[in-house]
């Protein structure tokens, strides 16, 4: 799958994927006003969801889907998650489901199949929360990812795990050395798990279908991860809102501008609020503010 | 939370959790052959799910229900995820969700909302996951924790925070050595995490709503984990199918005989399948297979 995404990036010729985290509070107040019951936010979002798609499909690789934000809104917001995620495939963009799933190996596979592979009932397969990528947290070590990786194998997925994240008190664990490995950190060390697991699935580009989450708010530890392991594409958090700018994002990229791809979300969602974009509908300014975040990154790339 | 689930397990004498994974797989086969949806599929695990909580309400104090099982049959599952920790708690069962939900602060109080808190839309709570216990997984450190804490305060609610887990790689990256902490380990590092983030909720029995996820597979780790924090409460996956055996958990009780719960699934909702206690329906011998599990345990604590 990593290959398809990396197609993508380069027809569009733009390393972004619109992030769908998308909070009621993001709607337009006419839109808000009316909400009273899970089923209306839910309908609410995926109309919302659906016209930033329209707007974006053309000029974005990818979506991500951020899941907190539907799960918030229960049952309701689970279809509007599985909406979402289907409508953007429709598009023809690279979905992106990011729930950093984690467990031991006979639930990770519970979870792959939610996600990944489906689950197989009475010879049919089904799935509601297809996704091309989707996020998993690997503090549970290789046999947490493992189904993952069988899957990503045998229904061409991958998966982004979380190496550095983009949160100020990621340090507080993902920054200490560890002593029996000569000096690297815990994020290191996940990214070596990474390389180890993810070393049968490398595609046509050089990169492995096994990825990482690399926050944009932490440049050296970004610079010292592209060195350690080249084959390992970046999701990138933190742009824009978060704090990260284009020029943190730099040392990301590959020689051939390659290797990661950066997520906004309130940058791109709430661009309507945003004087910049004055006059504009919520459709129209995420369009503007797509294009302009994909010349900020193609500036440094 | 802590100390209505500690007051459960002294009213029943059980210090055990029924962990509702119920997959479908789970199902005698006579319901199994009709399903052929993920409606159908949902429909049958809840009916089950419902009848093994009536079987189990008055000995057992508390319920664990794995959300990935649910996730897999799509919006229908979540359905019955929901409905299952509705009727638990209906039944006056401890509902503990097993989720293992983990992200940035602001996603962090998303998932907080889904499962805790719930949401305001105007002016009314709304929340259709709601759990008295939420597991948590802690790599992206205290400010992806503090959001679920602000509503375990609020709302009286606990979490569960993945310390050691009963997997067989758990130790890859959870039992590695911190070169600044002095030998510390990665899972004593996060135990002392949530040591900090948890002092301001001790409750009568002199335990944390911050609690821990220690495996019975691993009986030196808990027994180096009940020594550094005698405030932090255990659920204890891994006893039976997993291999963990009752004197393996001897250690994870304090001298009271308190201090964790321990987690039975298949061997309770498998129950049926087993040659012990042939003769009995799926209902009857979960509620056997419950006390024979509560004597293993009372034995050693």
């Amino acid at each position: 799958m990593i290959d398809k995404l990396i197609d993508k990036i380069i027809a569009t010729d733009n390393p972004s994927v619109i992030g769908l985290d998308t909070d009621i509070s993001y709607l337009p107040d006419e839109i808000k006003k009316d909400i009273s019951s899970f089923e209306d936010a839910a309908k609410q979002v995926t109309i919302f969801n659906k016209n930033i798609i329209d707007a974006v499909c053309e000029i974005a690789p990818a979506v991500k889907v951020q899941i907190a934000y539907y799960e918030q809104l229960g049952v309701a917001g689970m279809k509007a998650f599985s909406d979402t995620l289907k409508y953007a495939h429709q598009k023809g963009m690279i979905t992106i489901a990011d729930a950093k799933r984690n467990d031991i190996g006979s639930t990770a596979s519970a979870y792959s199949r939610a996600f990944l592979s489906g689950m197989e009932i009475n010879g049919k397969r089904l799935i509601d929360f297809e996704t091309d990528f989707l996020t998993v947290n690997g503090y549970l070590g290789s046999d947490g990812l493992n189904p993952f990786i069988k899957d990503c194998k045998a229904f061409d997925k991958g998966i982004f795990v979380l190496v550095k994240t983009s949160n100020p008190s990621s340090g507080e664990l993902q920054n200490k050395t560890l002593s029996e490995e000569d000096g690297v950190t815990l994020y290191q060390q996940v990214a070596s798990l990474i390389k180890e697991v993810g070393k049968d699935l490398i595609g046509k580009y050089g990169y492995s279908d096994v990825c990482a989450v690399v926050g944009a708010t932490h440049p050296y530890e970004a610079k010292v991860l592209r060195n350690l392991n080249p084959n390992m594409f970046f999701l990138v958090p933190g742009y824009g809102a978060q704090g990260g700018t284009a020029e943190d994002l730099k040392v990301c990229f590959d020689k051939k501008g390659l290797g990661a791809i950066v997520n906004s979300s309130r940058g791109i969602l709430c661009a309507y609020k945003n004087e910049k974009y004055q006059g504009l509908d919520y459709a129209q300014a995420a369009y503007q503010a797509t294009l302009d975040m994909k010349n900020d990154l193609n500036r440094v790339r």
